[in-house]
C-alpha cells in the first residue's frame, strides 16, 4: 500500500487540520484517551505521574519502511522500536506521544491504516498515546514517538564486570531482510530481569545495531567479551540472507541490526545453570549465555572463544557514513 | 546562516553517528545531564519522576524557520514553542527529548549554533536536555521536541463559565512578520496563575494560531465572547504589519498567530480591579480584559462588544488546507 494519492480528495489535504486531528483519535480509538489525559488540551495530564524512564525514536519513508511493509506493520514498529528501549531498562511502558511530518498527497487510508496499527500495538501493550503533533512537508513523510516507562530499579548499560556471563534473548540475524517489522518487544522478559535486580542483572541493553557493536557498549575498557561463536542462536532469517548475501552466517549474526533482543551481563557469582531454569519456568523466549568477560585481551572488546583471536567483523549498522 | 553545505568536510556526513551525538552532547553543554539521567544508556532515567505533564512541538526548515532566522534562535524556538503549551496548564517545565531530521549536506557549525541556542534557553528555564534521536534524511532538515512539565493542579481549557471575564498576556499580532523567534514562554505568568488556582481561573490557553481561533476553545456552546475591540492590546509589529498588508489592524491582532500569549477565563465572583492590582504587584507582563462571556448571542462564539454583531474575521492559520 503506498502512502501517496494523485487524489486530492483521497489526501490528508482534502480534510484540513481539524478533521484530520479528529480522525487520527478516532483510528486510535481506545488507545487515545479523553481530555484532559489526552490529545485537547494545551498539553496531556497524567494520571500516574510517576514515570522514571523516557526514550523516543523515529520512523522514516523511504529509510527505515517503503511499500514492502503494510502501514498497520509500520505504525506499529514505531512504538515497538520505543519499547524495545522501555524493555532494555527493564522498565513497563506508560503514556506516549507521536508527532507526524506528512505531505499533502498522503493518502487517508494510508494514514488511517498506519494509525489503527500503532493503536493495536498501543492497546497491548497498554500504551495511552496522550498526545501528538502534525506538520506539513514538501514531501517528506516522517514520525517522531515519545514513550514514557517506569522502573523502580532500572537496569543500566553500565555495571558489568570481568567474570560475569553474558546471555541474549531470542534469535539474531537476517532480521533486516524480513522480519524487522514483525518483532516483538521484549517488555516481559525485561521486567523479569528487573526483579531479578542490578546486583544479578549487572548491565542490560537491547541488540539494534547488530551484537557486534552493542556488546561493546556494556563492556569496560579494561575487559573483553570472549564468545563462543558456535553458541549464537541463529534465526532462519540469518541462515537464509547467508545464502543470499555471500556473506558468513557469522557476519549476518553479528552485524545484521534490528533483532530488537536483549543482551545482559550476569553476575559472576550466580549460578548459569540454576538461572536458566529459572527463566524457562517463567519465560517462552528462549536464553542464551554466549560468553563471558574477562580482563582486556588482545587489545579488542570482542574475541572469538575457539581461536582467541579478536573478531573482526567491524561495527554495526552506522547512520551518517563515517568519513 | 544556511544550513546546508557543498563541502562535505563541514557536513554532518563527515563526523559519523557517534562522533555526531558526541559533539551534540557538547554543545548542548550543562544542559545535558550525565547518563543514566541524560543521553547515554536505552531510556533516560529521570531523577525527578513526578512529571504529570507532556507536550510535543515539531520545527521544519522552509515552514516553521529559514535563513532569515539565526539558528541560535531557531533552536530556542524549538524549545520555546512547547515551553508555551506547559505554561498555558500553568505548569513548570521539566525534561525535554529531541529528535532531529537532518540531511547529510547539513553543516556542522549551523548545527552547532542551532544545538547551542537550544541549550541556552533549556538552561535559562532549567529543562535538561535528556535524550534525543538523530536520522538521516534525503533533503528535509526538521526537529520535534517533547517536553515534561508539572502542575500539581493544571490549569485546564475547559472550565470557563457564562459572567466569567477574558484576560490576554502581553501584546497581540504582528508576530509571523517580525518577532515569533524573539518571545517569551509565558512560564512565570502562568505559575502565577495556576497559584489562582482553577477556582478563579477557570480556562487557560496560549494564543497560537490567532484570538480568533484560540479564543473560542475556551467557549462552550450555548456561550459568546462579547470582545471590546478597542481594548486589545496591539504590538507595534501588528501595526507595522497592518500598514504594510492593507488588512485592518484588528484583523490582525485576531488572526495572525504565533503571539505566545496566554488567554484565560477569570470567574465571574473575582474582583477584576483588585485581580489586576494583584498581578501588576508581582508580574511585569501588561495584562488587560478584553470581553466577557455572556450567553449565546446571534449564534456565533465572537461578537464586538460596540456593534453587537459577530466578527466575520474567520479562522486562525491553518495547516493543511481546508476543503
Amino acid at each position: 500500500m503506498h502512502p501517496f494519492t494523485d487524489r486530492r480528495e483521497d489526501s490528508v489535504a482534502a480534510l484540513g487540520e481539524t478533521t484530520l486531528l479528529d480522525r487520527i483519535r478516532e483510528w486510535l480509538g481506545e488507545a487515545a484517551p479523553p481530555s484532559p489525559h489526552g490529545m485537547g488540551d494545551d498539553t496531556a495530564v497524567l494520571p500516574r505521574p510517576e514515570a522514571n524512564l523516557i526514550t523516543t525514536d523515529s520512523l522514516v519513508w523511504g529509510r527505515h519502511f517503503d511499500d514492502a511493509v503494510s502501514p498497520g506493520a509500520a505504525g506499529a514498529k514505531l512504538l515497538k522500536r520505543n519499547l524495545s528501549d522501555i524493555a532494555a531498562m527493564g522498565g513497563r511502558p506508560r503514556e506516549a506521544v507521536m508527532a507526524g511530518f506528512l505531505p499533502p498527497e498522503t493518502a487517508i487510508s494510508w494514514l488511517e491504516a498506519f494509525t489503527r496499527g500503532l493503536a493495536a500495538c498501543a492497546t497491548r501493550f497498554n500504551v495511552p498515546i496522550v498526545g501528538g503533533d502534525l506538520t506539513e512537508t514538501d514531501g517528506f513523510l516522517g514520525f517522531n514517538l515519545t514513550l514514557l516507562g517506569h522502573a523502580p530499579n532500572p537496569l543500566l548499560r553500565a555495571g558489568a564486570a570481568i567474570g560475569d556471563t553474558l546471555w541474549v534473548t531470542g534469535v539474531l540475524g537476517g532480521s533486516r531482510a524480513s522480519h524487522q517489522h514483525a518483532f516483538t518487544p521484549r517488555i516481559a522478559e525485561g521486567l523479569w530481569l528487573a526483579q531479578r535486580g542490578p546486583a544479578e542483572i549487572r548491565a542490560l541493553i537491547d541488540v539494534t545495531d547488530g551484537l557486534a557493536k552493542d556488546l561493546p557498549a556494556i563492556l569496560t575498557a579494561d575487559s573483553t567479551a570472549v564468545l563462543h561463536l558456535d553458541r549464537l542462536p541463529a534465526s532462519d532469517d540469518a541462515r537464509a540472507a547467508a545464502g543470499k548475501s555471500g556473506n558468513s552466517l557469522l557476519q549476518h549474526l553479528l552485524t545484521d541490526g534490528e533483532d530488537y533482543e536483549l543482551l545482559f551481563a550476569l553476575a559472576a557469582g550466580v549460578d548459569s545453570e540454576v538461572f536458566h531454569e529459572a527463566w524457562q519456568e517463567s519465560q517462552t523466549t528462549p536464553l542464551t549465555c554466549i560468553g563471558q568477560i574477562v580482563p582486556r585481551k588482545a587489545d579488542a572488546p570482542l574475541i572469538d572463544a575457539a581461536t582467541q583471536t579478536p573478531l573482526s567483523s567491524g561495527s554495526g549498522y552506522e547512520h551518517f557514513a563515517a568519513p
